[in-house]
């Protein structure tokens, strides 16, 4: 079924049964604000809710679920429920077990990656949209103009500030619209913790992180002034004290060079594996040239795996990117 | 006089003198913007209006300025004038010559320093603004309003919105109100080029200021863990090619550290001048501190120059940042 936000909200209301929501696999803050907020959400409105994912949070967004009981999908024992599936573009990526997804009476899927295939029993998707978050505050708003109730509270305004906050880089990225601004000054109002948001989320990164940082701007490479790239060993983490998961943030530094359109940063996983993250500026499209090494992502963000040395790795993608350059601007 | 915005408007309106728009000294984002976006406006309105500074717009800034005349204050030459100070809290620190500022026929004040004693004939101060480009936004669509015509087009929007993201960090401080995301929406709906802004502003460092970087980083030191500072020798800037001037960028990496209360940074400008830039997270209030060295500035974000070796430097205001930390403690 094609979208209808409609359709949704009378299920919703009408329905008696149990609900799971989830979301992908590795959760980030879209992921983990969409799902509480919508937990929030089916408890208020007195449904039995349950809050399922099989992997843990990231360190930054500790602090949204400190009061929370999340479920690994083991601990689930339930004869008839609802998935509502959160940010996940693609049905096998769901954070739960097979089992789960295969005896769900309905899916409800709230999305906005421009993979998603409809997969849904009912499917709300819209892939212009800043963050899933912002999928759900429409989804609350007309819910509590139709039913003239208040839903959106201080929890629930700061869990979705917080899914639109990461997904458009704090408002830099350009899925950012004046709509995503109208939900933040709404959420602001409503008494989203913004001040906390923004300091669990990007102001509290751990001392290693830095020391890590200075010796990764050390292997900071620009090519034709067009591409640069950043290289993390496995050595360089050890050193540092800091683990693979933890250092992402540091993909933005490659692309934020006057002149750079393409940014790489190379993560040497273990022997043979490495995590290539891309980053682009104006025209080029890195989900093509991550797709062609298996990957996959959105047009300035995305990201793929190559299985060689980390010099190897790092010779095969400048090469896809340079070929990827001179055909956009070719286009 | 107080504050009053219509006074304002009524005076614009019906004068037929001649306007210098300016700002204060060492201009940044609010400065250029909201002077840029006032001299758009009053020559929209057919009024004769010059763009006064001294000092010239940082590299990042160059990009708004094009196509503008900026004028020098000998290169001005005015029977009967008025100046609008736009983002100035101290006539002392307007950006032209003291001869300009004393001939003036009326001086028209608008910004949002805490320190601003109203110096104008007229005032329109408000410190509790994100930016004084948010409080000329507030003008516009009040004159708008008033005269039912349209300001604000592209250029215009493109200013403004200059100015609020960058006194804001881009919706990072905690100035940052539904005010200030009302203003984003209706400025990027009405075209303001967030995209570029982002990336001239934000994301177009020069290659070697991340060389600098990676150094700088090498000196991060915690006290006590709660205070964290960075060290910038004239040597460094030397070997890596970079500006005194070009650095301030890397003030936040001292503040963003997991347990920080103080960020500082140090600045060696020549020998024996220390540049010294403090932020805070929570609770302390750095323009305490950098007054106690005749400097100034907000609570979360002030500075002040030390007269003595770095590493002199560097004891002294540590020393001040650990009894404030005690102090705002306590209280
Ligand atoms: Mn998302
Ligand atoms: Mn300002």
């Amino acid at each position: 079924m094609k979208n209808n936000i409609e359709s949704i909200i009378k299920y919703l209301k009408g329905s008696n049964d149990d609900f799971i929501v989830t979301s992908h696999i590795s959760p980030d803050g879209d992921n983990i604000g969409s799902t509480l907020a919508m937990y929030y959400t089916l408890n208020k409105l007195g449904k039995n809710v349950y809050h399922v994912l099989d992997d843990n949070p990231p360190q930054n967004l500790k602090f949204l679920v400190e009061n929370m009981n999340i479920l690994k999908s083991e601990e689930v024992n339930l004869d008839s429920y609802n998935i509502i599936a959160l940010d996940c573009g693609d049905k096998n990526r769901m954070c739960i077990s097979q089992k789960l997804i295969d005896n769900a009476k309905k899916i409800i899927c709230i999305d906005h990656h421009a993979s998603n295939d409809y997969y849904g029993d009912f499917n709300y998707i819209d892939t212009e949209a800043s963050s899933t978050c912002e999928l759900v505050y429409n989804l609350l708003i007309e819910y509590e103009k139709k039913e003239n109730i208040n839903i959106i509270d201080e929890d629930i305004a700061t869990c979705l500030y917080t899914g639109l906050v990461t997904d458009t880089g704090n408002f830099v990225y350009s899925n950012t619209h004046p709509s995503s601004f109208e939900m933040a000054k709404e959420l602001l109002s409503k008494g989203a913790k913004k001040d906390t948001i923004i300091q669990k989320v990007f102001q509290s990164n751990p001392y290693n992180y830095y020391k890590l940082l200075g010796e990764a701007l050390n292997t900071l490479d620009v090519v034709d002034g067009k591409i640069a790239s950043i290289t993390i060993t496995k050595e360089m983490l050890k050193r540092n004290v800091i683990s693979f998961n933890d250092v992402d943030g540091i993909t933005p530094y490659t692309r934020d060079i006057e002149g750079v359109e393409v940014g790489i940063l190379l993560k040497e996983k273990k022997e043979n594996e490495v995590k290539i993250s891309l980053r682009s500026k104006n025209y080029v499209d890195v989900s093509k040239i991550a797709k062609s090494f298996n990957g996959g992502g959105h047009i300035r963000a995305a990201g793929c795996t190559i299985y060689s040395s980390i010099e190897d790795a790092k010779k095969k993608i400048v090469e896809a990117v340079v070929k990827a350059i001179q055909g956009d601007k070719n286009e």
